[in-house]
This record gives structure tokens, sequence and C-alpha cells, in this order.
């Protein structure tokens, strides 16, 4: 009997065993891949000076931030708080290490951050957030835009998915550019903003947003005709070309546009990629390349990765300027609508392989020797230690690991060992130098 | 210049790559070994219900816990605080998913507690612990305490380290016979107390304090010698059998600390174990089998990891009775000593293992082909993508990977490929599939 809840927190992500496997698989492919493309992980404080976290914010974020409360114990300095994302923090690490770094820094983060949302399915309070940024100093090549896409693109083909994942491409100074040629400047923010929720709401409620920030019948159309241009590198450049607008922000984003595509495809990732003037990336700090990742067999999922170019990384924390690149996976997210849509490739059912299960105490010694030599060759192997009969070592066995080894007096005498396979019933004869 | 402090907070672990990718050598070494001895690993939730992490913490936890205030967004509920360990939140944990759980579990969690103690030098506010325990229903035979020692010991054993460990071990039955067959049991908390701090303090100390609670000068006496044995399993329990005590919990405490030795020395442990009298672990609720591991070159460390057999994980929560036996690897700390000592066999410098150093970005396309075709074969590749001299491009890849691969155009054409060790100056043709 239960003396008291023990269910976590609302929001919080618990999962059992198994599924904790299959995360942890996903979040050791991306940390791999990350750092197969050369991306150096580091690791910030999960509490930090609220001064640091804050200095950006505004309200909205405020109000999902958890304050901590200083102990007794530790009681001296500034106000704290639990980072809400790897971006601030990441900003105030590079500051503070700037002299220890080699720049371009490219970066890599993976861990829990906190934001106390309203519950939500799907949404989470403890969210695992997996990013990457690439930090420079002065300045920053526009080809680490698409260095941090093809990471981003390879680690989801790494996943192995059900379904295929494609990078959604845009560059803001194209939609910036466009709003300065008609002189909406003034509109600039409403513009963004029914944009970006523009996918979610039908098309006559988009037309209405824009008639009701004041746009004309034939800008509104032609912001409707911009948004809905997408595809493959080459048929987007001539379609925006074909707008023939006279603005240098338009030009220097689609040139930017057309070089980070090209670098894509050079890369190999040209079915895997689409322009798409759709995507503009909700935060205000992104100022060049933005990107989303979507599963195009499953819309109602929405973005799956995101990120873009923002030109000044710490421009609260220190006078040096850092541009950067960087996007991020929201695993915590990802792990549950994949594991709805049951997209997964991942074989579930216990992680261990091997269970010995010696049939009495006499027989620990040789079944400590089998399991070391199966674990010096890689295999996970746990030995039962139960004080029960066969048959309840068995179904244990069983319900713990793929495999099983029984171990009597005979195997212990004549070092025979049959491994029997619990899902397969198939036995292999196994011969370890035990 | 910088506009604001940009310091982590006081006894907040933040390393540079280098250090960062080394502490991450001991993680994954630490939760390798866990797994390939069989034991599943979970996360719970940082922040947890008050109600639950104060279940049965007395004052000092109390003191050190950091309580979180809840967010406008997500204020229902009860108060919330991190997590100060990671044996609380297990308790939650499987009274909570008991019916989804095989038991015997054996189970490992590995992440960040909180404690906000008074700043120390090596002691950390955020820290990580490495904690293996196997938790059974109703009973847990003793042979699992031996399982869970093991390891923890072959964890150590695959640190590689410059110097050896060595498990001292005991068990809690034994000095609580004594106590019981000298009529002590009103100075039991006490004597526990003055012998797990005989280690730091002079022999005089120790029997001024034993003194100080009223013993007799033959009972300090006694107990003096007593906290002297130590050594190999025989020899210790011949000791022990010496002192000829006739008390039942004593006699019990033998013969488990006599088996768990045994069955570590049928694992090839003899060499790295002892049993010692002084071993007593602060914590009021270990019942049974203790220990703690130490550098014997460094006794100046102290523990490194420690654990021992409790009665009951969970008697707050429920009233089913879930024996367990568990430690831990504080591993914040043991990094920070390990480093200070100098005693990690860890070679340093970039963990990148190439980079590929396009003379022009017209090589960029052949570049990606190559750093593609490595990172198939396993090498974590970079590719510099600077709008720089080749000096300047050489000068930062020398910096930030092992190996540089320069392409210009005759590489480009010809696909001859060579690659400079940075180091050693040694250089190696390539015949890549690119």
């Amino acid at each position: 009997m239960k003396k008291i809840n023990t269910a976590p927190i609302s929001g919080m992500q618990e999962l059992l065993p198994e599924d904790q496997a299959v995360f942890n698989t996903l979040k050791s492919t991306i940390a791999k891949t990350y750092h197969s493309h050369g991306f150096l992980n580091i690791e910030t404080p999960i509490i930090d000076r609220a001064e640091i976290l804050f200095a950006k914010a505004g309200g909205d974020t405020e109000k999902q931030v958890y304050k901590v409360v200083k102990t007794a114990e530790a009681s001296e300095g500034s106000d704290q708080a639990l980072r809400f994302d790897h971006t601030v923090p990441l900003a105030r690490y590079v500051v503070e290490h700037e002299n220890n770094l080699n720049f371009p820094f490219k970066v890599t983060q993976i861990g829990r951050n906190f934001r106390g949302e309203r519950p939500q399915k799907g949404r989470f309070r403890e969210l695992y957030q997996c990013d990457i940024d690439v930090i420079g100093r002065n300045n920053l090549p526009l080809a680490y835009d698409a260095d941090t896409i093809s990471t981003l693109l390879e680690t989801f083909q790494n996943f192995n998915l059900k379904t295929p994942v494609v990078a959604r491409i845009s560059n803001r100074k194209i939609l910036s550019g466009l709003i300065e040629a008609f002189n909406l400047e003034d509109k600039s923010k409403d513009i963004y903003s029914i944009i970006d929720h523009s996918e979610k709401v039908p098309l006559e409620k988009t037309k209405g947003n824009f008639a009701e920030i004041g746009l004309s019948q034939a800008n509104t159309a032609m912001f409707i005709d911009f948004i809905n241009i997408s595809g493959s590198r080459q048929n987007t450049i001539k379609k925006l070309q074909n707008l023939n607008i006279k603005n240098n922000l338009w030009l220097a984003g689609l040139a930017e546009l057309d070089e980070v595509l090209s670098l894509l495809e050079s890369q190999g990732q040209a079915s895997n990629i689409s322009a798409d003037m759709k995507i503009v990336r909700g935060l205000d700090y992104y100022t060049g390349t933005v990107f989303e990742f979507n599963l195009p067999e499953y819309k109602e999922i929405g973005s799956v990765c995101g990120g873009g170019r923002y030109e000044n990384l710490a421009s609260y924390f220190t006078d040096q300027v850092l541009p950067g690149v960087g996007g991020s996976i929201g695993l915590s997210r990802l792990f549950y609508v994949l594991k709805e849509h049951n997209l997964l490739n991942i074989q579930t059912g216990p992680s261990i392989e091997y269970s010995i299960i010696p049939i009495s105490s006499n027989e620990y010694p040789y079944a400590f020797k089998v399991a070391d030599a199966l674990r010096k060759n890689g295999h996970s192997t746990t030995v039962i230690l139960l004080d029960k009969k066969l048959g309840d070592k068995l179904s244990y066995a069983a319900k713990i690991s793929q495999n099983g080894i029984v171990i009597g007096e005979t195997e212990a005498i004549n070092h025979s060992l049959t491994a029997k396979n619990f899902t397969t019933g198939e036995k292999v004869n196994l011969n370890l130098n035990a």
C-alpha cells in the first residue's frame, strides 16, 4: 500500500527502463553525430545567476523560468534560477572562457532545460535539448550555416526513422528586404508573426490577418504568393528573382540562401532539403539563414528541429561581436511524438544480452568466470543470484535479458555452455575462454 | 569588454572542452561498465515534490536542499525542490512503477544532484553522482552485495588510473553486535560517529572521544583494538573470531562479511579488497554490508566511492518491503581529485581526429566528400570553412584537431590525400573511397 502520492510532477519525463534505453539510443546517436562533425561538448550549470538568465528575456520567459531559493548554507551572491535554454548559458560561457577557446568554436550542449509551462500533452517542463552552435569572433563564414544544417540532417538520418525528414530553409533577409521594398517596416513584427503562424491556420485566416494589420489587397496577395514559394534551390531562386524586387537586403538574402542550398547539395543532401518562404522562426534574434525540420508524411507533428544564424550571441554580456549559427533538437518532445506515431526503428525488449543462471550457489564461481568472459567480449551480462527454483530463475531471466545460460554441476565441470534465446528458443553452443 | 560578471556560480562545475572530454570519458566508462553488469539505466526528474524529498530528511539536509519557486504558468500542485541524491527519487520511482519492474531490480542513475553547501575546495553544489542499486521485493540474497561491489571495482579498474583502488568492506551487524554484547546500546550512535571519524583524527583523540562518552578504559582499549582489525578475509575473520564475542548479531555479521568477501575472491578481486572494521558509513540507513573505496597511495583523498546494504528503500512511501544494496561514485569530486593529483591515464589534446582544409571554396565539394568518408569510417572530422590564408587555417586546424588534410586543386582532381599529424609531424597517405 502506498502511503503518499509517488507520481512525478506533471510535465516531467519519467520512463520505464525499456523506454529509457530507446531514449538513450537517440541521445547517444545525437552526441556521436555531433562529435563526428567536429562539435565539442560542454556542460553549463543548471543553476545560474538570474541576472544572466534574464539579461535579455522578456515577460513571457519570466513567467516560465523556475527561480531557486538559495539555501541556508549557500546563501551568498545574487538571485538564482534554472536555465531555460542552452543559448543564454552558452553566451555566458563563451564570454567567460573566450581566451581559452578556438574560434570558430563548434560547440554542442546536450541536457535538460527547465520551463514551467502550462501542462500540455507532449510538452515537458524538464526538456532535453540537444544544441549545436558555431560561434565566430567578429565574423563567421556563411558556409557554417550549411555545416550546421548538414550535421543536424545527418543526425536524423542516423536515427533511421520509418519516415523521411526534410530541412526547410529560408533566409530572413529575403522577407525583411521584401518588407523594406514595400515600405512596410512599421508592420514588420506583425507580418513575421502572421507568416510564422500561417501553417497552423486556414489560408483565409492568414489573408484576414494581413488585412487586419492594414495591408492592401494587392500586398496581401503578394505576401500570400510569396509564402507559397517553396521547393528545390533552382526553382525557388528563379521564382523569387521573377518577383523582380529591387532591394539590397532581398538580393543579399537570395544570394545567401542560394549558397547555403548549394553547399548542402554538394554534401549529398539535395533530396532532403527544400527552400521554403513560410519558414521565419519566431525568435527575434535570427538575422539570416533560418531552418526547420519536418516529417512531410506527418505534418501534424510540426517542427522537430530548428535554428538559424544570429548576428551576435552575447551582446548583453560583452562588447566583443560573436556572430553564430545554431540549431536544436528538442529530444523530449521528439521522443514522445516518434513513439506515439510508431516511427522508431529501434528494437525494444531487454537491453541485457545474457543471464547466467547457476543452479545452486556451488556454481557461482564458474558463473562469475563465464560472465566476465562475456563482458570482456562486449556483452552485457548479469548473473542470477537468487535462492529460488530453476523455473523461477528462468522466468526472471527471460524478462530481463535476451539469452540465458544455465550452469549446473555438469557445465561447471565440463565448461560446456549453451545459450538459449528467450524469444526464438534457438540454442547456441558457446566456446568461451572461461 | 565584459559588461557583466560571467563566472558560473561558486561551487558549480564548468569545464573547458578538453577537460569536459576527459570527464565524459569517465562518465561513459561508468555507464558502460554498469550496463555490462546488467544494471538498467533510468532518469528521474531533477525537480520533485518537497514532500517526497523531505519525507525522511533531517534538519541538515533541509539546510542544503534548493527549493524551487513554482512559475506563474506552472503553479499547480505541491511545493517543489531539486533532488539532492538519487536514492530518494529512486524510492519514489520504484513504488510508482513497481508493477512494471522486475525484481531484483538492478538499476543505475547517472546525473547531477544539487546540494547548496558552503563553498569548499573540491566540493560541488551541482554534483554528478553515478549510482547502482539492486532492489529486492521482500528479500534480496546477500550475493547481490558482492555483485554491487564487484561492479564498482571493475568500473575503477576500467578507468585505468595510475594508482590502485581498494574496496574496504565491513558489516554493520558486527559493530552493532559488539555494542550489544557490551550493553552499550545507549551509546550506539556516538560510537558509530567516533569510529566514522577515527581516520581523520589522531589515535589519542579517538581514545579521548570514547572516554568522553563514558566508556571504561577497558572498553575503549577493546574498541581501539577492534577498529584496527583489517586485512584479508581469512586473517580478519580469524582475528574477529578470536575476540570470542557471544552475540547473534555479531556472528551473523561475521558470516555475512565472510560470504561477501568469498564471493568477491571468486570474482578475481582478492587483491583489491580488504576487510576493515573502521568502515561504518555515516548514514543511518545501512544495516549490513558497508564499503568504501580508497586509493591507498593517496590517503589524503579519502573515500572515492561508498555504499552498502539497507533493509528498506521506501518505508516512507509504501508498506511493501524493498531491501536493497547500492553504491555511488561521486564523479564531480572524483574527477577533480584525480586531475589535481594527475592520476588520469587519459590522453588530453584535441578530441577531433581530422581537419579537412580546402585551400579555396572551389574545393569544398570534394572536402565534404572526404569528410563524409572519414566519418563513415568512425573518425570525427571537421571541415575548415574559413575565408583566410592557408597558414591561418592550418594554425586553427592544429589547435582543434589531431591531423590535417589539405585539399587544393591537385588533390581535388587526383584524389590524392595526405594526412599530417600535428603533434608528431608524421605524414600518412590516405586511400579513401571519396
